[in-house]
């Protein structure tokens, strides 16, 4: 039996999904809890790693077992087992074919920021603070200049030489809410700190440092030296991956 | 020089307000940090204390020190030198007679409560989460018995036989906005674990458990062991201190 997951956790208290020696991670401790109610050693692939202290609203993830849990209680009886931080939205049977990372099309991420000046302890870990003036009609402008396909080598991280590093972007959509803004980017696939590395890149947009018209002069040059800075992991979500 | 702060924190990393050794309490950090940027060892008062996990909104502090920063500043340097999940709201300078808990008149709670089934990892440690059917008509009704001057005895933990536990509840509000309940209350001053107390108890009242005409008769009977369960402190607000 193949079983596909939907996945929510609040990413603060992790250090990403990827199993790590001694770390808590997302996925770990969904294998121990898995281990835990059906005795069974079982592997739980991801549709993809998510970096520590960012969250998670709809990743997916599939695991083939037999078991002897009924799927109507399975959910239920993984969600008690759980820690407080991650959280089973749905599980559904699928075929045997289907793997949560080599069947996703896409995936939507979410970037949310809290511009304000005023220190909020209860949106620290959920939202990127910025107190700087931004200047949206820019930050719209440049988005476009990342939607379509394209090599975004100088806008990832750790790219390796030989790595094909084309990803094609479908939208970035701005919705401002002050004092908050939410930057949601979907694309068929993203690099290492691709999303990150978009938006900080927006944001030096926003803020004077950096202009539209450079952009391509920065995709042109496939070097990450010559983009912005990454924003931080806690503003990431990712909300949906598409099959 | 004495200072009154008004301070937020998100209490799901503290064991508290209160300085513990070796414990990371909302206290210990402010005196810590104070003592970083002053080079003075400062003492700071709290308005009360706050249980582990239980946030501040509004709690008010004080201390006495000649520190060289000016007071628009001095904001501005401990919420930089702060960890993220203790800010400063407000300083302001106060007469050398003000004391944050013997001159507080009185304080304001919030208990906030997440009704419903589903497992949200965002809400977990800001909200008590329950998922049986309340009846709010009964609520209201019992809150109404908790409002006034009482002893208390029966609603609060540790309490010392010789301790004075009458106090005097000023207004008890419930607001429901379905899948979130607020339960506010304020009074002259509260016994150990007493509003989480009195908020377990007119849940009891909501789910059928214990009658309205019962409540009186804990009352009278001043024993903690008559009344129901304590609800837990992660949903508990500091909300205001008045003076």
């Amino acid at each position: 039996m193949n079983y596909k997951l939907i996945i929510s956790y609040d990413g603060s208290n992790f250090y990403g999904w990827q199993r790590l020696n001694r770390k808590r991670t997302v996925q770990g401790e969904l294998e121990k809890i898995l281990k835990k109610t059906t005795g069974q050693k079982i592997e739980v692939i991801g549709a993809g790693r998510t970096d520590a202290k960012a969250h998670g609203v709809g990743q997916v993830a599939n695991f083939s077992a037999d078991i002897g849990i009924p799927i109507n209680k399975m959910k239920h009886v993984l969600n008690q087992n759980l820690p407080s931080d991650i959280a089973i939205t749905s599980i559904d049977q699928v075929p045997e074919k289907f793997h949560a990372r080599y069947s996703a099309l896409g995936k939507r991420y979410c970037y949310k920021i809290y511009h304000s000046k005023k220190k909020d302890v209860f949106l620290s870990k959920y939202y990127y603070q910025i107190d700087y003036a931004l200047n949206y009609d820019g930050i719209e402008l440049a988005a476009k200049e990342f939607v379509g396909t394209k090599d975004f080598r100088s806008f990832a991280v750790k790219t390796k030489d030989k790595q094909n590093t084309v990803r094609q972007i479908h939208a970035i959509e701005l919705k401002i809410n002050e004092p908050f803004i939410e930057i949601s980017i979907s694309g068929n696939g993203f690099l290492y700190k691709m999303v990150r590395t978009i938006v900080g890149n927006l944001l030096a947009v926003g803020r004077g440092q950096l202009s539209v018209g450079r952009i391509e002069e920065i995709f042109e040059a496939k070097d990450r030296r010559k983009a912005k800075a990454t924003a931080p992991a806690h503003g990431l979500y990712l909300e949906e991956v598409f099959y």
